[in-house]
């Protein structure tokens, strides 16, 4: 890796330190610059523009994401074990293997809601992208024969985020102890109903 | 109406106003007196500081979820009717009986995620006490025999949660149409169930 390059690196994880905290609007070049010992303007010859930066710094959690959660998830044998995978990686890294603030992809969604533009274009897709992998898993399930075939892959991705997002609130803002235990349920339900179950 | 209340009143829908677009932390003071054509003491005699404002703020905000989900729910026959109509008002609200950006309550969740203090305490509180709705209105299925006596009432309330936060994400930031389609699938299958089934 060249210098310039590893300072481009460092800007980021410095930067996505700080996002996770206070949200990617609320990176702040000066303080940035300051906490990596470098000019303003030194800064901005690896990143045009704040909104590069922020992207930048986007990519990387989505990144990260995918090393923590997708990746392990896609190293089992498809079918329901992979399905088992991307829920139980998901729930962890909510919990703890994440950027230890709630989840991050959450907050993003709450501040760029109504913020049009380049970073929420890009964070839907990663959204999107995700439920992709999920749909997928589950489609696969279907035809590996664990999942019953009137199971609908999209609808059991949409049910899936469900979990983990009624998860989120009961652990990290109502500091449920039973949240966990309430997930894993609730997601055993689902399996469930997806080995055996006909519905229309 | 005395006329402090009454400016009292429209300090406050004002305040929930502006909140509902930038946030409760976003509310100006300054903002708020030029709008109402108040000084900014004048607006200090109504609320002796800006978290008093912001609480009463909160106040209203769950007042009005209060009048247009809980309590037309609760006109409903107790038993299935009334957990149907909780689950149809609270999706409506979401969609357009709320404040029209999305679900104000979730976007305080990220606010005041990391923010501890009197008003993370009355959102947290607000957030219990609303799945204590769900919960009591499934027990009273349960006790209707409308819902299997095996249901766990506190579990449905947390699945349901669950179909609401995914609906949120689907129809607020993906704009997938079929975002409500899918809610209303997810929760059919937690109500068959509820009806039909003994698991352990």
């Amino acid at each position: 890796m060249s210098k310039g390059e590893s300072t481009r690196e460092a800007i980021v994880h410095e930067a996505l330190n700080q996002a996770v905290q206070i949200g990617l609007e609320g990176i702040s070049i000066g303080v940035l610059a300051t906490s990596l010992d470098l000019s303003k303007s030194g800064l901005f010859a690896h990143f045009k523009s704040k909104e590069a930066l922020q992207l930048a710094v986007l990519e990387e959690a989505i990144e990260r994401f995918a090393r923590k959660v997708i990746l392990p998830s896609l190293a089992e044998p498809r079918g329901e074990p992979r399905v088992r995978a991307l829920f139980c990686n998901k729930l962890a890294w909510m919990e703890h293997t994440g950027f230890g603030a709630g989840c991050f992809f959450l907050s993003l969604e709450q501040e760029y809601d109504d913020r049009p533009g380049p970073i929420r274009d890009r964070l839907i897709q990663s959204q999107r992208d995700w439920s992709e992998v999920v749909t997928r898993a589950a489609a696969l399930a279907v035809r590996e024969r664990h999942f019953h075939a009137s199971v609908d892959p999209e609808q059991f991705a949409f049910e899936t985020v469900g979990i983990w997002r009624a998860f989120q609130q009961a652990h990290k803002l109502l500091g449920d102890p039973k949240a966990k235990a309430r997930a894993e349920r609730a997601f055993e339900r689902l399996i469930d109903e997806a080995q055996h179950k006909k519905r229309s």
